[in-house]
């Protein structure tokens, strides 16, 4: 990609040579020559680009300019110059072009234009991949499901019969979308055996899972991550809402758009989320809860009652911070 | 579904047709026409019925009783009717019959009548699928490994060696039964070499994990919960027992009968839990700890000693709430 | 395997018959006839030798040595002759030769002598297996990844594009190693579009991960674990250190060499974690923490400060147990 073409992503002013073609994006210390473009927008970074072999340098409106190379002038934060050149500089992960000939994609299933079905991967009956998404290998969709355009399902994802997926979605490996509801009652002798199976006594009487799962578009979910259908409703994922590794979304869970929840946060069953909430990692969320929009929860809290709109909490049990100091 | 049959399996009274055909059980919001049924056993929800469409209601016995409605009378909880309900209703994962062309299915393996192995999936060389029992796309049986009857394995579960499964069990995806135990010790000199592989200088031993896992009839294993085998005998899980989803069980660990383990749930090796103990979210059990029968340990908490039969226990480290209060 | 040679590997002196013919290792109570060996080098377990049948006994230098039986004298400490044996009679993981002819792997990609790809398995493009390592069925392996020599990949594995990892490393099953780091940014108008696609308002902008994962040699990954790739350069996992079940380990994370990090523990981006380090289960480490070599995190703990080097810390925040004392 041209250093022009660069500085209109940005934007910044370019100082030098727009035409340098550049290969990669690199931490100062790992380049090696012409092609490579590092970020040097602190003073720190600044100072040290001399033993830097980047040929082009992102570099502060106010900061020194190393006059021996080509430079990005950004006037933005060093975080937004990360996301804007590492969006521009990711491949995304390789894969092949249509459906793999060791794929099993069913007769009525449909895969639209663009989108592609990796090795091993399999895709249910009455299932539709949306153009330009991208199952890779071992990906397995079931019956009925339907995923939007340009989303990208890593390898092991299961999706489960039914559930809905939006535009723009990716999804990473070994997650699980659409598993069954945790719902259990004790039994009773009422409840001796429902016409499918007998229920042993005195074990727990499982409420099934008849709902489905909604994702917005824009989601990010994460490796190894489960979210589970609704006892008879939607669980639910807002437009934009990034999901990290590791997270458990119980059943019936409505979250909200711009949803921010860090690695292995437990979500139990029927919990209401808020817009924009950000759980930091570590976060249990007792069923039935409901977080208000903007709300921040601190990592490795615990939340058994409703948190207000707009406040952090943190602690086990969760509470804001003045009170845990009164306390 | 007849509302008559629907009427024998709650067992409920019906006022109204009882020849009706039932397609759905829906929340009564949802609620689209005469084949829908919903459950208005409150009072708000009786008192809401006016303005939904399902076609039949499961009402209370001494709630009010719309009359443009066929209704069926439930002398039971909510919660029950709800079990009863979603158990009728419930499909189960669409999946085909017999072994698919994709799968391979090794030549001594058995897979037994009205069993399927879905596409992609494989099982491994000495092992038995009972009958009716349903694997799913891209799971992996290892080998020598036996699984009864009616078992639902969804995708991606991956099943090792000789492992032991029960009637009747659901193992939802990407679960993992059978990975060997963490057992570690530092390294010594007596420890140099032991004919398989050089030990590092420093870096922990390995245990070796020559056991297996032992699961019994009627068990849930939810989404990517990881059981591991024993070191020389067998990690088991009782009868009854459901688990939910990415629960950790390390080798060596015994769990009772009809006991619910909540999301989140680690419990170290050599832990000993008796029957219908009750784990809720987030819990960490300290290896060789022992719990009691008819247990509870509040959400989050960490148990490092006993638990004795019959008490609840919360916080970490985790001991009666009357202890706590005292602190 | 013969008495005289488990006698060789112990190191261990035998009394009775050197040529007997061991078939298993099993737990006192489990033995059945003449080819079991036992561990009898407690008190205790050494006095009910009597009813065990046991063939071979391991027993310590100074306890009773029962007569009717093959003895093997083992002087050091009974879980260092439970590392050596089970070793010595751990048969792997069954799996087949060669690659399955339902596996799907790259034409450039290379498969070194003696190892295998199992059924239903992929190697991605310009991928290379060492020599001896086994990838088992149902594992993916993506694009430019480097495998080393004797390893073991486990069902359902995912290893992402450009991914390296060493020689004799174990990864169980559905873990995930490569997934993209977790980092996103609040939306700001400087960051409307990055060319790739449109940002929602609001939506929390994803900085993209470019780098790696490098897994050094003798590692083990357990179950469900997911190790994140790096922003620009590498997440790192030192020879030699042994990760349990459902550990999350963020991107750019840097961890030395003999390192035991128990289940379920999570460790947020940018972390550095030195040599020998002990994470007990459940421990959290925030983003950018530094601990030094040799310390140890009680179970459960969350760090949000770096720890110094031997120290042990513990609670939430972990600090030395002498401040909780105080406080």
């Amino acid at each position: 990609m041209k250093v022009s073409d660069i500085a209109r992503a940005l934007p910044a002013e370019v100082i030098g040579d727009a035409l340098l073609e550049v290969a990669r994006v690199v931490h100062p210390a790992d380049a090696e020559g012409p092609g490579d473009l590092a970020i040097a927008m602190t003073k720190e970074a600044a100072a040290a680009a001399g033993g830097c072999a980047a040929g082009v340098l992102v570099v502060a409106p106010d900061g020194p300019r190393p006059d021996d190379r080509t430079l990005l002038v950004y006037g933005g934060e060093p975080r937004f110059a990360l996301a804007i050149l590492t969006a521009l500089f990711d491949p995304g992960p390789v894969h092949g072009d249509g459906v793999h000939a060791s794929a099993v994609v069913a007769d009525d299933a449909t895969v639209g234009e663009g989108a592609s079905v990796g090795a091993n991967a399999v895709v249910g009956p009455g299932s539709a991949v949306g153009a330009g998404t991208a199952i890779l290998s071992n990906v397995t969709v079931g019956a009925g499901v339907t995923i939007g355009r340009d989303c990208t399902i890593h390898p092991g994802v299961a999706i489960g019969d039914r559930v809905s997926i939006g535009d723009r979605v990716r999804i990473f490996a070994n997650a699980t979308i659409g598993a069954d509801g945790f719902g259990f009652i004790p039994a009773s002798p009422g409840l001796a055996s429902t016409g499918r199976a007998a229920v042993p006594d005195g074990a727990p009487v499982r409420i099934h899972s008849l709902g489905t799962v909604v994702i917005g578009d824009d989601v990010e979910i994460g490796a190894g991550t489960s979210i589970d259908r609704s006892t008879l409703r939607e669980t639910r994922i807002g437009n934009g809402t990034k999901i990290d590794n590791q997270v458990q979304i119980g059943h019936n869970v409505v979250i909200g758009e711009s949803c921010v929840i860090c690695g292995k946060v437990g979500i139990a069953g029927s919990v209401t989320i808020g817009d924009r909430v950000v759980l930091a990692a570590g976060v249990g969320i007792s069923d039935h809860v409901v977080i208000g929009a903007d709300a921040v929860v601190a990592a490795m809290s615990g939340v058994s009652r409703g948190v207000k709109a707009g406040t952090t909490v943190l602690g086990i049990p969760a509470a804001p911070r003045d009170l845990w100091r009164q306390a």
